[in-house]
């Protein structure tokens, strides 16, 4: 592993945002894995504003699903964002996907990954318990994903109203937050 | 501007409690915009506790609706808490308001008010996507927003279990918190 | 009162795990005070995995219900985990318990417990407001109930992603967190 961090916030918290800055401080050339399909108008407009949000300057893998094969053909030297594994878990679970299999070989690529790579993910565990059975298994795999990949991870920051909470392990003095 | 502070919570985590105890450090005449409406009892009963918990010394302004102009003509020399930006967003978006023009109009206000702003926000992003585009739309909105203030504002606050989490900025020393 | 720690958290934020690390900790005979119920088998799951996760060397006491009691009858000199007040409130919640009783009953019984308890619980306000009644109630309920034990305690944590962000007091050094 050469450096992972997790980036962790409620939607709309800026987290995204952060994550893009915190690409910028590394200084290398960037890949963005991005996990988003467009399904219907509502998901087009989201993914066509973070893709201006986001500028330019940046190589694109697509891999809604296809997630563990992006991680381990990155080119060497680079930096990549991953945004976002929540979108990522989210289409598995609709494609009924065997994930107790798949996670596990997730975070194994994570782990032997050959450039830093950027983790962005969403916490979905902090409203009431939702009243449909598929909603309550993503939101429990999602919480445990989290705690996973922190759990190896270098850096752990939350991200609140676009500010950053320090987790785990540090900021890079480069940038003011 | 002449101090803006953002204070951000969960539904009953406290920060109302908390946002009026840090108006009572600053020592000037206090201003209470209040922003809730009493469509029900539910809210009724709600709106009555809340005023019974804030105690007596307040001059309030209803602003349910006409928000920027109430922070447009705050009494000089006083403190003004603005309780909850959640609730005006959440009554505009009901009214169909033009919001893409509206919420620059009240972050200018905010930038230029003549006395120091306490705002109280809701964090709604951090549960399970909503299964309607207009609570998912509320919720976008409301998390951009209060990125918007937290921009612009010389001190951001969490409040969890009715303790405080600095994200930006620092409380004043003359209280114990 | 001996020592009272709140360790707060999202659905499967490792809450649980962490609050059992920290009782480890205190080097005392361990008592687990169980709150939940088997209605189903998600829930039946649920608890033989928390049960497997949590390894041996506990005495378990169930107390879905007689909360106060289990807590006025601990044995002295030993630590109880209370694993989490959020299920006991659901559930008196459900039973329409006269909870404005219940509750001040329950904050005496930790006040005056013999032996240091660490109480589990659910930050449950950070969604979107609930559509319906029962949901909305809880929800405050749960958000003045983690206030009013946090208001009593030595020690308030937040768990995210399995990491600790202590809210007030400190942790022990004789760990690694």
């Amino acid at each position: 592993m050469t450096g992972l961090t997790l980036v962790l916030g409620g939607a709309s918290s800026g987290k995204s945002d952060w994550a893009e800055r915190l690409v910028d401080t590394m200084d290398r050339p960037k890949v963005y894995i991005a996990t988003a399909q467009a399904f219907d108008p509502e998901m087009e407009a989201k993914i066509a504003r973070h893709r201006s949000d986001r500028g330019g300057g940046w190589q694109t893998i697509e891999a809604p699903q296809m997630l563990t094969e992006a991680l381990s053909s990155l080119p060497d030297g680079h930096v990549a964002l991953l945004d976002c594994v929540t979108m990522w878990l989210s289409n598995r679970l609709l494609a009924d996907a065997p994930l107790e299999e798949e996670i596990p070989t997730l975070l194994d690529a994570l782990d032997t990954c050959n450039v830093p790579v950027v983790v962005v993910s969403n916490e979905v565990g902090q409203g009431i318990v939702p009243d449909n059975a598929l909603s309550r298994r993503f939101r429990d795999l999602q919480g445990r994903l989290n705690r996973q990949i922190a759990e190896r991870a270098d850096r752990v920051v939350a991200v609140m109203a676009g500010l950053p909470l320090v987790l785990k392990g540090t900021l890079p003095e480069t940038a003011t937050w």
